[in-house]
């Protein structure tokens, strides 16, 4: 069976579309077929492990892409904290763009999964522990001391998580707004703080 | 048909709880209903709007819940960042009990449905709003300008959410306990600002 690699990626895609404006159990093989344009078969030829392992490939797929713009932002951004202003104003437009559909492409997934496929949980720990990584690294390179920089990254990835969740709740982008502010003022302190 | 208004609490404390564990869609009417221990065709009695309704009702019920923890915790802790404290350590408890199966327990079935099915976006942005009310009120009777209360409430709610959603990826309450850490130093700094 050759297959054009770029049928798998299509369905990969297609599942990141479809799990993150539906859900996991929501969404049928079917769906993400049809949405991807793939042929018939080739689904189970790429994924034979069946709706899992398109879930776990969906996660590490969409948690590549958000590594990927939050480390183009850490290049262009002056710090840490216009970061962390910059992305969210991203987050806020796509979510309003989308309606209030859209939201972490991941965070659906993972929790209706995480406990009963490791694989996809796992996917979505390395997402996790990567996007944290850029930010850490960020303030790390404006001398936050690194046990410090991984502690704040990692909680601003949960408020930014939770925000995402409130503005796809309420329909409006304000819990995403004033995650931004408070995380870009403890980001300024904290910068601020370690300053010799 | 004259049925005890008992069935229909364990109904709803069953939905809590599969939803919770599962999510709204993997989650079968019957599976509910034989959880709950209630007789045939008194699911539809109550809840003649089917899974939509018992959503709607499981969300507001569970979000009462929450409200209620919150508001005994505000009535026994000496302050705000106490409250967060004690309200942190009890929900890393009880995700290592569950195993990290559980977590918030109306997240789940909010980011599935709060695009599509509005009465159960509209329990669950109230419950968002009376949690993040407690938790003002305490920063509040504190001294913290209201405004300022409301804001730092809500985004400690999103901070909350994502740590527990991070804590079920990463079987570990780390997330729990640094988005604790951080908020209660925060509340604890606004609190002291604000005094006169």
């Amino acid at each position: 069976m050759a297959m054009p690699a770029q049928h798998r990626q299509a369905i990969v895609r297609a599942a990141v579309a479809l799990f993150r404006k539906k859900g996991f159990a929501a969404t049928g093989l079917a769906e993400i077929l049809e949405r991807s344009g793939a042929p018939k078969g080739s689904l189970y030829h790429y994924f034979p492990g069946g709706k899992a392992e398109l879930g776990e490939a969906a996660v590490r797929q969409a948690g590549a892409t958000v590594t990927h713009t939050l480390s183009r932002l850490r290049d262009e951004a002056p710090g840490a904290a216009e970061l962390i202003r910059r992305y969210v104003d991203l987050l806020a437009m796509w979510m309003k763009k989308s309606n209030w559909r859209d939201g972490c492409p991941i965070v659906t997934t993972l929790l209706e999964t995480a406990h009963d496929l490791a694989p996809v949980a796992a996917a979505g720990r390395e997402a996790l522990a990567d996007w944290a990584e850029v930010l850490a690294a960020a303030l790390g390179s404006e001398g936050v001391d690194p046990a410090r920089a991984r502690r704040l990254a990692r909680f601003a990835i949960s408020a930014l998580e939770g925000a995402l969740v409130q503005a796809k709740v309420e329909r409006d982008e304000a819990a995403l707004l004033e995650a931004r502010d408070e995380l870009a003022a403890l980001m300024a302190d904290t910068v601020r703080a370690a300053k010799p």
